[in-house]
């Protein structure tokens, strides 16, 4: 039984008012929001080595407000005894009244009364924590970076009353032992799957790609000694092109242990020392993020079932601090790459708090000097974001909150419009797209406009939720002229598509797959259009061919939003499951079929370049769960929802798609369908050749063979229908 | 001989090309500037502590950028061995390529070469220091936040080349182990002048105001210990009323050294301890800014000299980390407090280095969000600070370096005009002008847009200096606009005077001092104007009388610009030489002389509220500099300047005013005057009975009794002349 239901029997038998003394409130570690993500993203993102080389990001880090202070006003039963942990130097004021020193322990009594803890920390992120039995620290209390009082001359103290106060940041460092600025993932120990000893030297293969710290035994002697890592054997195997390394001085007369304080993302390492130097043996600290995997997917497919097993290793081995682009290389928090670890994390984890943390790592601070990551479309996925994020979560706290950090990014973007209201390179502007031979990114390049368009709209939703009325108004104006323009500028009647790009003025003849497919899922096109374009662009083999999981993403998703599930099934299982014919136990950031043997592992050309476990390698879990599960959100945070499972030629299939407070569970065959859901009241649409049935359930026909229910939450349904 | 000169020998030999190698350069530690300044302010500005409570600003303290990139080409004329020092995590890259690991000692092979060096520093200001032969890091490196680098997927790298590259910003820590982060103000010991031993307590005088650290030796025993400060015996001798205290939990078996660790400001400290605590004797370490006197004055009157004196120490003291308002209670950077010590500073150390630093500490980093220190006028004169600066030092490189961030703050002023285009308090702004009782800050205060026009002024020949033509424009324009506007609005022509403010779009029928005054050296009035604002308003008892010493500052000013040197010195006896009556070893924050004993001490409803050694005070330094021995620039760095000795009822004067590269020496009677200046072009100008003369020297006949002459630089001249 949980708080939520001793308080809810409390409730009902009207004592509550009366026990709000026992009633203990949990007390956590509080910060300004935003400060603590930004901080941690520092830390994170300076771990980046190549080659024993500190190898940092190349854009703005921000940083966090040193100077802080929160407070709130309780209303004090009886005296209460309070604690005070401050991360910081600190004062503490009653009722305004500073008390002497910095104390740890106050008595606070009955009576309403405001707390106000002031805390400077330059070294890291100024922090509170205070328990006592009614007062306790916690996201209700106010922060701000400028309290801006003075006193007069003759004494007396005011409050300018402009300050702004927000809702104070937190997690979950429930006690006062958790320090904000100790925090590190957990690690747990593995060993080696094999190990392969020569006279200065040992290989280990730990089994399957990793990630942590490497953990020497029994090292003795004075010399050198050097760790290859490999996510491949070959790039173990070669001190020369390896991506990551480390190098010790050993000078111990006794054996010890050594644990290296990078951790590095490997399944193969290879220890090379001098003749001076041994070595007992090697072994390692996983380190990893402690996610729980509330979603799932079983079906008759062993392949797939493979594919589904790989792709959760991957996302979790690319859920850290923040959702990550890969773990081998950059280790960084990239825009476009975590706009689809949040999409897959609504179907795998559902974990608010480490989207919550990437996207305000990614957003940083005012002001804008650069797009995020330097990449134009990038800031873009960052408002898509936001929009999935209050879409599945409901929650929409997280954007009353950052709405002006929402503001200040649109207005930089929308100040670099050209003459033409067009997003353009200008200079310091990475556009990216995709990694693609030849593409261009001269002019003003359609997908650019569409995903400016998209997050204007985004912009707008935001607006009304931060309730402002006139910025709501203004953003869907300007998103709705974009759309046109996108149209009368970029669509091609001979080609029936959207043109890639504009230059000086005139459309290129270059169509692309990138703004076509965007166009369906974003339901820009009329069906007409979609149709044409599903042809004229999607299955259309003289149109340029994706080779990164990233765009297959989105490749994938437009051609499942148009039904087309059967043909992506067969897709998936080329283009996933030949990785896994080559071996792969993560999913990598590029995979070309037709390369062959080392080719597969290079990139940049670098021997060893290529990232083999890429979040964005990961997608199938969404795909899964969104288009053949069909399980999605029609009202944010699951208030509504549909269900539309497609077994897309499987037998069967069952899994869970996780929702804000429970799962919907599902077994499907093409003749019966079992589901339940915790919440919410869904929609669940079958394409049948006959009328469903199931009790308690009332099928409509909604369209050619095409019929709806209504679901309760809480029950469990069993429907005969019949597949096609 | 220095430097300098030697390398001018060399080059008249014209041996230079060959002995660049020899030529050892000034290697120091280098950081983005700014930065340094920033992060110094954030530590000295939270070392104010009232009643051993942390007391901290609030405002908004800014931080410094964690990840930096330095770079420099240079052309080596053969290879060259180079040490590298960092503050932080980091990698060096010569020639784009970089160095495995973060190496200390690099070799530079001859040629030209690009050196960056990547630095990542949460916890202090990242910093670099560089030394080979002749690669050395000083302010000809350029650094940036955002280096904006990527590879494609080819593996190319692209610079995005809209990276903002600035000039580093240094001081003066040339050596390897001065490390910025470890910066500290150095101390010297002093002994108490007197000291009264109790039982059980101990009051320390140590003969004059004073700050530092209070060292405690022989301490021992087990109990607790409490240190009063106090800058008068009254206070000192108050642990309930006092400002500052310490308490310390004695325990220690044996005899020890205590020094405590805050810095205070004191004359008296009373120590009283348990019975169970004994201690043998008490001293200090002193803590001082080691900046140097270069300007100086004497004259006739023993009382001026005091006065004089006592403004040194009272500045000297106050010219810390930065220039501070007051060493005992606030501690902090006060910009309209700052704005007086530059103008100090130009007549006493000339030391352009606090005066940058001050300035950088107050403007922070944008966003703004806030008025400096919040208050509206505060804004304005950083504004005015800045103008000064290169009007008295000459140099344009910081006003290039920082005019961004001049344009933003001057931004944000502008956004806060009300709809008739006035600066009016809106939430969050605090309008100061003085301390006054009952003075209005309703609507639209005329001292406020006085300063606002003299800003917009300063921007407009800051834009010109920074390269920014149509800025120029635009500031002059809006300044002449709202000149007009003032006079339009405030002028009344039955009061003859610009009255205080209008309220709900209507004069009020007040008149104060401080646009009056402010426009008689802003030079905004005409001739005929200022003779009458001097009558209806400066010499006009029935209007409001000043009592801060900050105020009077430009009263006084005002009076001295208008040739009222004889009554300024009356007024500088009584008011300075009041205080001095009082015993005052340093100057005050308010002085009244209608109050009486204790009343003196108590200030902001506290008994010992008032500061007894506020920057503020020392303006007769300003004074006697600017309009007695009448030495100012007339273009920047003194290039060319005036001369213009008023000995205003003295009978003789001598001192040295300041200039960047040397000073003006002078000795004056009212026959004689000997002058030599070390550089610059000077006008002199003596008012005379008859024509002056002197060898060397053409004295013109320009007004009634005045006669101007030109000086050079290095000549001493000796003129005979008669004064009136």
């Amino acid at each position: 039984m949980g708080v939520k239901s001793i308080r809810r029997i409390l409730l009902t038998l009207g004592l509550l008012a009366g026990i709000s003394q026992l009633y203990s409130q949990t007390a956590t570690w509080i910060w300004y929001p935003g400060d603590f993500e930004i901080s941690l993203a520092n830390r994170m993102q300076n771990r980046r080595a190549e080659r024993g080389t500190f190898f940092p990001v190349f854009w703005k880090m921000d940083n966090y407000y040193v100077l802080m202070d929160f407070h709130k006003v309780f209303d004090v039963p009886q005296t209460e005894t309070v604690e005070i942990y401050v991360e910081g130097e600190y004062n503490v004021k009653l009722d305004g009244k500073a008390y002497e020193g910095s104390p740890k322990i106050i008595s606070v009594p009955a009576g309403k009364h405001k707390i106000n803890i002031k805390v400077f920390n330059q070294a890291n992120v100024p922090a509170v924590y205070v328990k006592g039995r009614t007062i306790v620290s916690d996201s209700s209390w106010l922060v701000t970076f400028e309290d801006k009082e003075w006193i007069d001359e003759t004494g007396k103290t005011s409050d300018i009353s402009a300050t702004k106060w927000l809702n104070a940041g937190h997690w979950n460092f429930n006690s006062p032992s958790q320090l904000p600025s100790a925090f590190r993932l957990p690690t747990t120990k593995k060993s080696a799957v094999s190990v392969t000893k020569g006279k200065n030297s040992l290989l280990a293969d730990f089994g399957r790609e990793t990630f942590g710290f490497i953990e020497l035994y029994g090292l003795k002697g004075k010399g050198k000694l050097s760790i290859y890592y490999g996510e491949s054997k070959e790039e173990a195997l070669s001190p020369e092109y390896c991506e990551t390394l480390d190098r010790i001085n050993v000078n111990s007369p006794a054996k010890k242990l050594e644990i290296l304080p990078l951790s590095k993302a490997f399944r193969y390492v290879n220890i090379q020392f001098d003749n001076t130097v041994s070595l007992d043996s090697v072994s390692m600290l996983y380190e990893y993020a402690n996610v729980k995997q509330r979603g799932g997917f079983r079906c008759n497919d062993e392949e797939i079932n493979s594919i589904y097993d790989i792709a959760t290793y991957t996302f979790q081995l690319n859920t850290r601090e923040f959702f990550i682009d890969g773990i081998k290389r950059d280790r960084w928090v990239w825009s476009g790459d975590a706009y689809q670890s949040y999409l897959m994390n609504y179907y795998l984890w559902f974990d608010k708090e480490t989207a919550e943390r990437t996207m305000l790592a990614l957003r940083g601070k005012d002001p804008v000097t650069a797009h995020i990551n330097t990449i134009m479309d990038y800031t873009f996925y960052w408002f898509l974001g936001i929009y999935d994020y209050y879409f599945y979560t409901g929650d929409m706290s997280f954007i009353k909150q950052f709405y002006p950090r929402m503001q200040s990014l649109m207005e930089y973007c929308l100040g670099r419009r050209n003459k033409d209201g067009l997003m353009e390179g200008l200079p310091g502007d990475w556009i990216f797209i995709d990694w693609a031979a030849g593409l261009s990114k001269k002019g003003e390049v359609s997908f650019e406009q569409l995903l400016l368009c998209r997050s204007l709209e985004a912009m707008s939703i935001c607006a009304g939720l931060a309730g402002d009325a006139p910025g709501q108004k203004q953003y869907q104006q300007l998103a709705e002229e974009l759309k046109k323009k996108l149209f009368d500028l970029y669509w091609n009647e001979n080609k029936q598509a959207l043109v890639h790009s504009r230059v000086n003025g005139k459309q290129t003849d270059n169509v692309t797959r990138y703004s076509n497919m965007f166009s369906i899922f974003f339901n820009y096109f009329t069906d007409a259009q979609k149709q044409a374009v599903k042809k004229s662009v999607l299955l259309n083999d003289s149109i340029q061919k994706i080779t990164t999981p990233y765009m297959r993403f989105y490749e994938l998703e437009a051609l499942c939003a148009m039904g087309e599930q059967s043909y992506v099934l067969k897709e998936i299982k080329d283009y996933w499951g030949g990785m896994l014919k080559l071996g792969a136990t993560s999913f990598w950031e590029e995979y070309n079929p037709t390369k062959e043997g080392e080719e597969h592992l290079a990139m940049y050309g670098r021997k060893f370049g290529k990232s083999l476990c890429h979040a964005w390698g990961a997608s199938p879990i969404y795909l899964l769960g969104k288009y053949y599960m069909g399980v999605k959100p029609l009202s944010p945070g699951y208030a509504t929802y549909m269900v539309e499972p497609v077994l897309g030629g499987l037998q069967w299939m069952e899994g869970k798609v996780p929702t804000p407070h429970g799962v919907v569970n599902m077994h499907c065959t093409a003749a019966t369908l079992r589901i339940k859901a915790d919440e919410g009241t869904g929609t669940l649409r079958l394409k049948s050749r006959t009328k469903p049935s199931g009790s308690n359930l009332i099928f409509n026909l909604v369209n050619n063979d095409i019929y709806e229910a209504s679901l309760k939450p809480g029950v469990e349904y069993t429907i005969t229908y019949q597949a096609f």
